[in-house]
């Protein structure tokens, strides 16, 4: 006991003795609650100080600065000139020709009247040009979006004994997704959509690309009766029991235009110069299908067409919302799926070609555009829209240069609403569906899957459970599985710490992992630890345990070797980002219990927040180490070794 | 441009130059994915080892070691002498006094008969004594649990109406408690008790009591007709609008023993060697008050009184087990609660004493044998048990040496069951009331919560929100509320980790944070960012934000002052305790956007599980930043700054 007492008071005068200076560890500046809860909620909410531009700056500026930080394009429009118009007429005819297949398949794929896609490749796109900031984000219906929101209004409602009322569900739905979407970006909680990392979106997508496909299935063979589920054993099941509704034609032709869109994609991938070749695909597609059954009145051979569309634009559908409460749990909940899915999807799209170009993308600002337009949308006959993947790429490729080869498209669009409907009447199912496979058998990406499990085999595990998921029960049970595992992880990282053994490099003042470096050597009579995570109440019992365990062992194998015995615990504090009053309790059973082992307990170098409730907690008449606390390791252990000496040989007595 | 390729090669040929060692950074030795996952599984589930007193023992010596490991009694039994049953008598015979009107009063709490109570305090200790680990758990009922069970059971059941079913669901709940018990220490999953903190714990017991306290209102004044439910809110409306029904003969009897037993209570917490009158007053007052009642005939004077109790030891009841779906969800739901809730208290009683007189509690241990405690039990008409916290430190100061003053306990209780029990015929309810408030008052900690206040304000916030949530919810919902909070703070954490930039401490090679440490100085040229948090998903967007906010915050600053321009970004990883593959991405993102603006990514010192995944992301083709790594910020510096200056006359020219 009487070294306990002895080497209490080291830090002091020895320092002096032994020739060497030795850096207090001081508290950080004060602060009060209050500033430190304002610093707080602004790395959090405003972690890239958006009014920084508005600093300093005359009010008439202020003004101007507002009205282009609402809606961007004042602040590209001024400059906009012939050149750049004639680049967006080329890329915005050119993700025409998609956006017209693609929106009356889409259309299908959540269950909704085909028009229904079309009506949501013409008002958006013109709402996300005044208010979007992505210059190469081509908007519409997308895939996921489409098969999540018909999949889970269909678990209440059948689309086809109810027509309307599915019809005023999912604009019910959009509008939802849409309030849902704007009020992140309002509130900036943008980081929600964060914990969809990539490597569940990788997972989710492919999965979700398989459960599309399959979907496919029904137009491709020309089944009458097909399954309402989504999962991949009903659907293979239905398939496989409706062999007497297969139809040969119906195959024939499919099987033709599928080879066709998928040899254009192949094309387009080897050579990017060539993207209007898939580009131009699917509409070529159409048009020879539809050629090709009204010539040979197709329809009457086991073809299903899609059958006479309404012309003329967009009706408003603000009076076909529907806040009945007897649906509108489900409506909520689509919403919000829906909302976090297409939201997701947009994001990364506008963020992928803002850093290929070299432009910022204002995640909260793109939230409450995509929230904005969606609520527009279903007050205009649209459903659930945002950035897609394919047509982004095909509308960068194409040498969109800003948001106007949106309105190019949407006019485009608006052409074939007013004109061009009668057109369609004989537009065959199957291709619709060829086109849709081709789309989305892009969403599989297998060298990225492959690049994940060669650097994180966790991430892996998480792709594979989004992956499974997906088929096996449905979209959103797949990502809720994926997520919850990928928050598991992280807990489970706080509630089992590393805490490693350093050694001193030789020759140098450097302290690393004993079992990383292996020059490192360990210093007689000292043991180091570091502490790699924030100590607080979910790992003090652990960090209790395991510290217990290391000196332990490390007394144990200091007895085989008959070295000197163990005098320090120093705890290396640098990684400790944060401490609550758990973890001040742990330091606390921790010094009480190395004193009762004879063992002095050392801090080395606690950062701000660390060292500030330390001294909070000392103030408060908890006795802490405060009085063996170092800046590093090594004038710690420099300044110590002294007293070792001293009591070694004291021990020897 | 020119810049960044010339500066792509600093690592090799300067150092020599600059006459300084550099060191090199190297990933740590290989290991397979097996072995990894095998030391991981090792760290989450066995961080105390409990099997490395086997190791090199001959096969005897293990068999003798695990039976001992099993049953704990083994290992002291051997050496019990005289002396120490002498204390573990005077122990027990005192635990014994207050366990006797505790468990009526408990029994009452839980809406169950007093009678279960006592049979709850004969069979569990004696279980416990053979299989427990600590030596100064009291067992029996406790408060908390049994009112969290009465009341999860009532809102289904009601105990007046259907007392039979009423009592097979406590059975049952108990059963599913001792189960859950057992599971969590035989799958060493204990860690996940830690997830209720001492801050929780000191609200959701100060509101436990509370409510435990206002239940007692009931027979403390008198009421017959009072409401069922827990929550403030409604026992107040109920005391104050039966006003009628008030008896002012209880009310003063009421007060009388209060007043006497909180006396006690201030009179053993001032002298603890007086233990023994608060630890008698409770026997005392129900003999004192059965006395009086049956002197005076009360009970026809408006005192209710307990009744005729059943003599005789505890009736087997693994029959009267229930697995009925019917009410299934109902004793899962409350067995996991009170489960939870009940193996906190012992286990944290069990390691404060422990620690107090410096023996070893093997948590996952102790939970089996609390667990096979309440399996027993719920066979042998008992309900939940476990260690209690007023009744372990009254053992504790009366000198109990080993677990055979829970014998002698189980013992007394016998005796009282066999032969005393008529004697509690005219013991008055409002009594026992009394003993429960005197007993849950101390649950109230008003120094610890104001300790909390002063140290950290965040737990302060959850432990108000734990009580606020027990007071006006539920046990239950306050309970999940805090945890919920703790949780989100966690993930809040890891969502927006700290960035802070260091500058050189004069006259060394130390870099600290420049707002903590005022003598730190930047590095013209360098911009020194250290990230305190692991890297992964759930923070790249914010990391990549953040940075580029610090560089370009950092060149207006530079501007301002007219210093030389920036050249390189430091990294310092020490506090990056892992990284996941968004977290590689990312720091791919932040190396090709720096390039973009002529500055050069330097990592520092990254940790053992980050250089191996930056080392398999980069043989994976990814381009990482693998050519400027340096161990320490100094070394990176030292060597840096000759190119710096070489770029900086460049940049003039």
């Amino acid at each position: 006991m009487e070294h306990t007492q002895t080497s209490m008071s080291n830090t002091g005068p020895q320092c002096v003795e032994i020739d060497m200076e030795v850096h207090k560890v001081v508290p950080p500046p004060p602060k009060s609650t209050f500033q430190k809860l304002k610093n707080r909620l602004k790395e959090t909410l405003f972690p890239d100080d958006p009014l920084r531009q508005f600093k300093g700056q005359p009010l008439k500026k202020k003004w101007i600065l507002g009205a282009q930080y609402i809606f961007p394009i004042l602040q590209w429009g001024p400059n906009y000139n012939l050149k750049l118009l004639k680049s967006d007429i080329i890329s915005g005819l050119t993700i025409a020709s998609l956006a017209i297949p693609q929106g009356i398949s889409y259309a299908k794929l959540a269950n909704l009247p085909p028009i229904i896609g079309l009506y949501s490749s013409f008002v958006p796109p013109l709402v996300y040009a005044v208010l979007g900031s992505s210059r190469d984000l081509a908007v519409g219906p997308v895939s996921i979006a489409s098969l999540i929101l018909g999949s889970m209004l269909r678990e209440e409602v059948s689309p086809a004994q109810e027509p309307l009322l599915f019809l005023q569900l999912a604009f019910t739905s959009t509008f939802f997704a849409g309030i849902f979407q704007a009020s992140l970006g309002i509130l900036r909680l943008g980081f929600i959509i964060d914990f969809l990392s990539k490597a569940i979106l990788i997972g989710f997508m492919a999965g979700a690309a398989i459960i599309v496909s399959l979907q496919q299935l029904k137009s491709l063979l020309g089944i009458v009766h097909f399954t309402n589920q989504m999962g991949i054993v009903p659907v293979m099941s239905s398939v496989f029991h409706r062999t007497d509704e297969w139809s040969w034609q119906t195959i024939l032709m499919g099987f033709c235009f599928l080879v066709l869109l998928l040899l254009a994609r192949h094309v387009s991938l080897r050579k990017p110069k060539l993207f209007w070749v898939s580009a131009g695909a699917p509409l070529t597609s159409v048009i020879l299908s539809t050629l090709l059954v009204f010539a040979f009145k197709a329809q009457n051979h086991g073809i299903s067409i899609i059958g006479k569309l309404q012309e003329g634009l967009n009706p408003l559908s603000w009076n076909m919302l529907s806040f009945q409460r007897s649906h509108l749990g489900l409506v909520v909940r689509t919403g919000l799926i829906t909302g976090i899915i297409s939201l997701t999807e947009g994001i990364a799209v506008g963020r992928t070609f803002a850093a290929i170009r070299d432009y910022q993308v204002d995640g909260n600002k793109e939230m409450m555009a995509i929230g904005l337009m969606n609520i527009v949308g279903s007050c205009t006959s649209c459903y659930i829209t945002t950035g897609a993947f394919s047509r982004s790429a095909v509308n960068h490729n194409a040498g969109a240069k800003t948001a106007v080869s949106n309105i190019v498209m949407a006019v485009t669009v608006m052409v074939t609403l007013l004109f061009l409907m009668p057109l369609f009447c004989y537009t065959p199912n199957v291709v619709l569906g060829a086109i849709i496979i081709t789309a989305v058998v892009g969403l599989i990406d297998v060298p990225a899957a492959y690049l994940v499990w060669k650097i994180d085999r966790f991430d892996f595990f998480v792709l594979v459970s989004a992956f499974l998921g997906v088929i096996f029960i449905s979209a959103q049970g797949g990502l809720a599985i994926a997520v919850g595992i990928s928050i598991f992880k992280i807990l489970l990282q706080i509630t089992r710490p590393k805490t490693v053994m350093l050694g001193n490099i030789p020759g140098t003042d450097i302290y690393r992992n004993l079992h990383h470096y292996k020059e490192a050597r360990r210093i007689p009579g000292f043991l180091i630890l570091s502490i790699e995570a924030p100590v607080n109440f979910a790992n003090t019992t652990y960090l209790n345990e395991r510290i217990s365990r290391w000196i332990e062992e490390y007394e144990v194998e200091e007895e085989v070797a008959k070295q000197s015995n163990l005098h320090y615990v120093i705890l290396d504090m640098s990684a400790v980002s944060a401490i609550d009053t758990s973890g001040l309790s742990f330091i606390k059973d921790v010094k009480k219990a190395m004193e009762k082992r004879g063992l002095e307990l050392v801090l080395v170098n606690p950062l701000g927040e660390v060292m500030e409730k330390l001294q909070r907690a000392n103030k408060a008449h908890e006795f802490m180490a405060m009085d063996s606390l170092f800046l590093t390791v090594g004038e710690a252990v420099a300044s110590l070794s002294f007293t070792v000496k001293g009591r070694t040989s004291s021990n020897n007595v």
